[in-house]
């Protein structure tokens, strides 16, 4: 059996967003229950009930962990901690930032594909992961790849893009930036127990829904997606942006191109919207588009949600 | 008149630390009110009671935004700050790794020395800050330098050290880590209005007191002063690590070359101790380091104390 706990729900920037006073961010702020605050994207996953592995690592990893007691130390030991890894699907900031809160010389294995390895080579910041007690192991598409603690992921390719720090020198060097190509950059999982049992799926950014990646998730018992944008030019309607969803690398829920209508056919048992921007009324309770994407059967994560599978 | 903020008091890591079960951790996670958890080391300044200036900026910059509503986006836009411009004093990941979270096309000015900048540039991750929003201001040691808001600053040189993640490249290129040199690595800052009034100091990092030091500080109406180990080698004898304080570039509290009594003799009319390690048993409310501390005029700063000057 897999525990999946959602550690933070919300896209780069969390809910309420430091600069950003939007309907969802200042609803969020006042409390009123409307909008239940978000803190940035990351799964926690246990196949033992005892060990974990982290997906995605976000800058608010300290906060997650001290809001989640099963993450915290427990050994006896004055230093330890459940967290036995942790998985990257790609190198944004939003995703990798929280490296630099799990320094201290604590032991756990690193794993990413070779591309999102090299982002982290090139920033000499990450050598506070001392390398001998974080041993980075680079996973190859295609290939089962034990975690640890009984957890087994399968990397998969999904359109997405480069790392938002990595886009000028990307465009100085290629005068394109390939959104929605499928390469190492952005990667989905298969995350499964070494035990048998059901898969989920894990695919936090998608830039669309390929027939590879429909025929994939056809029939899952749980698929963790993409829910940035409810529309893909939500933050330039909004006022909050120059940039839809789909030049940031993420399809949007709604509309004929959208994930509601491309799961509408997939026959996934559940499924959850995870790496929820604050530009997305979804956060809203109670909003026509929460109730749109509840009636299609998805369900809308928040921070400290539980999943067993 | 300056207001100041402590947004976090405590030292990397933060009080709890994600994988510490030491005495401190321990009590601030059981919330018994022994040990006040503190997030990591920052605090922020106004002049005109509207505009802050955050100096350091911490992996928990986000919650500390959160937690202060100062900080909270309000001028009616959309998007919006009142942190007008970050200053920083060394390159530390508990200094500069909320940076990675003051994303988001937001206009501010970050002001550190060209040794910290130069740390900055080679980590291409923080091209997260968009130049064209974010403008990197060299300061110069031992030239005022205005960083808006009415806020002015002088950076001085104290003893220090280079930032951990650069520690073993440095050790392979010049064999030695200078711990406790005074190079542009480590400075601490004097605040003050550009009204006029009286200054405070600000020095949350520091491996010894010089005599030059000393001179400067004497008098002075306020120190917020490195207070990371109460004993040199405390983590080695709390059984959390191998490292004494000196060799962190960080002066003890206790002993004949302590803080307090490098201080005894300065006439500091405010004596604040911020940058607490969870290792220092001054954390714990009525322990015997809080009351020696107290009783040599120290005050123990926590997450969301307020100063005016």
């Amino acid at each position: 059996m897999l525990q999946i706990v959602v550690l933070g729900a919300g896209a780069g920037g969390g809910v309420p967003q430091w600069n950003c006073n939007c309907r969802v961010c200042a609803e969020a702020r006042k409390g009123t229950g409307s909008v239940a605050p978000r803190t940035q994207s990351s799964i926690a996953v246990t196949a033992d009930g005892s060990n974990w592995c982290v997906f995605n690592c976000s800058p608010d990893i300290r906060q997650q962990i001290s809001d989640n007691p099963v993450l915290w130390p427990n050994s006896g030991a004055q230093r330890h901690s459940p967290i036995g890894s942790v998985v990257l699907t790609n190198a944004d900031v939003d995703h990798i930032a929280g490296l630099l809160v799990l320094r201290e010389k604590q032991a756990f294995d690193l794993f990413a594909t070779k591309t999102v390895m090299d982002v982290l080579a090139e920033n000499p910041i990450f050598n506070v992961l001392d390398s001998e007690f974080v041993k980075r192991r680079p996973i190859n598409i295609g290939q089962e790849c034990h975690v640890g603690n009984g957890v087994v992921i399968e990397p998969f390719l999904v359109p997405g893009k480069v790392a938002l720090f990595n886009e000028a020198r990307l465009l100085a060097e290629h005068d394109t930036l390939h959104i929605g190509d499928e390469t190492e950059d952005t990667i989905g999982l298969k995350i499964s127990s070494a035990d048998g049992g059901e898969a989920l799926f894990y695919i936090p950014g998608c830039a669309a829904m390929t027939d590879g990646l429909a025929e994939r998730l056809k029939g899952a018992s749980l698929v963790l997606f993409d829910g940035t944008v409810w529309r893909d030019n939500e933050m330039v309607s909004h006022g909050l942006g120059v940039k839809t969803g789909s030049r940031m690398g993420h399809m949007s829920m709604s509309g004929n191109d959208g994930s509601m209508a491309a799961f509408s056919s997939l026959d996934v048992a559940r499924k959850v919207f995870v790496h929820i921007n604050n530009s997305n009324h979804i956060l809203i309770e109670g909003s026509p588009e929460r109730e749109q994407a509840n009636s299609a059967g998805w369900e809308i994560a928040y921070d400290g949600m539980e999943i067993e599978l």
